[in-house]
């Protein structure tokens, strides 16, 4: 068992501070005029050199942000969270976005069966992003397999790697195949792009468990003597079971494909904190710190304190049950998808400012297409 | 030590042949209708899937040539020797001929120091290729890591290879870089581009020690579905010193860049099959099976066999001592390399039609004026 293989299996949150030598966010917290609600409360809890990051702000260092995704299926809210995150950076602070869509990554490592699979998710992952509005001047995408830099910094990030340090935090065998011991030289080449393109330090928000692999490029641009890529780390979002999230298991999530009757089906089935019967509800109250509704309330949409704790108040309090939760996460999915959809088809007539390589307009149509039926059934 | 270290040490061809189960040439001799010279001389003397090939070839089928090279230093005169084997291929049997310059593997390899400079000796190399007079219609010519459908492909066959069976062949260990653990992949990818883009069966011609590198390919086009590469094996040159012939080592070989002086000069210290004096030689005779430049003759140069002999009675018979086939060689080598550099200058001007990416131009604009230089010397 690899390093993050173990990690997986222990979600002990202090414990991983420690293992792994990563600050606290409190450390930093302060060098934020106005953090965004996710380092607020701490769903962003840890960091590397984020401190470099905001000093260097200070002194008219511009930064960069790297935020992957590996397109072997649609997206979900949960990603969607993450990429909102992202573009909050580049509103406040002018960041330039950089979003790697990593189909070798999805391919060495078996996930999908051919890289075409991946071409049509990396596009449809693209426009869910792209949806959220970033600006196409200081956003550069690209599909991993298509943009020939990658390949050619990954061959010269290679020497400065060795087949021991890419095991011990990918744990590879015998049976592995090549490509997938490569692949941690594309990744650092994904991370490192900004630095070897337009010399500006890199920031990374990534979950917790995949430290190891913020470490090991690290390691690398330490020897290349290049800026180490600073990172931000979040905890997990649960899934609507209190499950791990997963886009394996469409259970667990809201996919930006989801009709509203799959919606209400999904939200209905959460695990809350309810009590066994709606009389001891009204009476005990719920226990929404059990509650996935109202942990997705607070992650995804409610932002403002005021109002969750409104929310958090009338069901300690009795005043709302399980049910009235779940009806206003419901709609505010919904809505949400409806906007987010429409906004999907507009971004996709000028996706190619954001592409770092041709675009592959008859797959970008067939998604405009699959979005349109998805924005009449909503109607 | 790896099988390719073990061979380096053995030359010993017979036990090669039995050890890596190629076949002799003779067995598919008769299915040429004009065997070159190399061939009717047993340079090249082993094979694998050649009768595939040429019965292929005699049912309408066409086939490539894959004949590579590492652009890591200039180009010699055993290089050129191979690639007229292949142009004979070309203009015989109208193969489709495959020229991938490897820099990615020199890099990976530690044999160069940046990927830059293997780009100048790409195209230094690449008009010493041409020069020989390919044709450009059925002629592709590429550097590997600035052509992304290598990358691509060699991604998707990356699945076909494992880490245990590229290290049976390359002997790796675990401060192996990432990028030579894969280059595996990007060498098969090299061999299989015929038949992945046109789908030619391809002829690999290799030196014997080299063969490991073809199986493994051949075992990756198995498990791929596709037609097993076919390879041809030769025989090595020897260096002028009488040791292997190798590009580091410059004493041993004339570059296309050598002055008249210097060939004079290395060929004048060649070694010979001479006698301890020329009273002894006239009597005796020499011994042109021990002598360089005899081989030299008999595999550069002589390719008429009634030629070859008279060069070889009027040696035996003491008729010409050492310091005559001497003197033919050195000439025969300055004007060759003389025409040779006018024949570069000449497809410097079309060499983008060999290329299937974009050209360096700046790059080639300093050859030619290298070439150019390197004439004035000569006339």
């Amino acid at each position: 068992m690899n390093e993050v293989q173990v990690l997986e299996k222990s979600m002990d949150y202090d414990k991983l501070v420690k293992e792994f030598g990563v600050s606290l966010i409190d450390t930093v917290i302060d060098k934020f005029d106005n953090p965004h609600y996710l380092i607020r409360r701490r769903h962003f809890f840890a960091h590397r050199d984020l401190d470099k990051i905001l000093d260097g702000y200070k002194n008219g260092k511009k930064f960069a942000i790297v935020s992957g995704r590996g397109p072997s299926n649609p997206i979900h809210i949960g990603h969607l969270m993450i990429f909102k995150f992202v573009k909050w950076f580049q509103d406040a602070y002018g960041a330039e976005v950089y979003l790697p869509l990593s189909d070798d990554e999805k391919y060495v490592f078996g996930k999908i069966k051919d890289l075409n699979i991946a071409e049509y998710y990396a596009y449809d992952n693209a426009l869910d992003m792209l949806a959220l509005g970033f600006n196409p001047d200081k956003t550069h995408i690209f599909i991993s397999s298509k943009y020939l830099p990658i390949y050619q910094h990954a061959i010269a990030i290679s020497r400065y790697a060795t087949f021991n340090t890419v095991k011990a935090v990918f744990g590879f065998k015998g049976e592995t195949n090549p490509g997938a011991i490569f692949y941690p030289a594309i990744q650092a080449a994904h991370i490192l792009l900004p630095t070897f393109d337009k010399g500006l330090p890199v920031l990374v928000p990534i979950a917790i468990d995949q430290d190891p692999y913020i470490r090991l490029t690290r390691d690398i641009a330490e020897r290349l003597k290049v800026t180490k890529p600073a990172a931000i780390h979040s905890k997990f979002l649960r899934g609507l079971d209190g499950k791990p999230m997963s886009a394996s298991n469409p259970e667990t999530s809201i996919f930006t494909h989801d009709s509203n009757k799959e919606i209400k089906k999904k939200v209905w089935r959460a695990l809350t904190g309810g009590r066994g019967t709606i009389e001891e509800q009204r009476r005990l109250g719920g226990e929404p710190e059990k509650c996935v509704v109202f942990e997705w309330l607070r992650l995804l949409f409610l932002a403002e304190d005021a109002e969750l704790q409104r929310v958090y108040d009338e069901c300690t309090s009795g005043k709302r049950i399980c049910g009235d939760t779940k009806k206003e996460l419901t709609k505010l999915l919904i809505d949400f998808l409806h906007e987010h959809r429409k906004k999907k088809l507009e971004v996709a007539k000028i996706i190619d400012k954001f592409f770092m390589h041709e675009i592959n307009q008859d797959i970008v149509n067939q998604i405009v297409e699959q979005t349109e039926k998805e924005i009449e059934q909503y109607g």
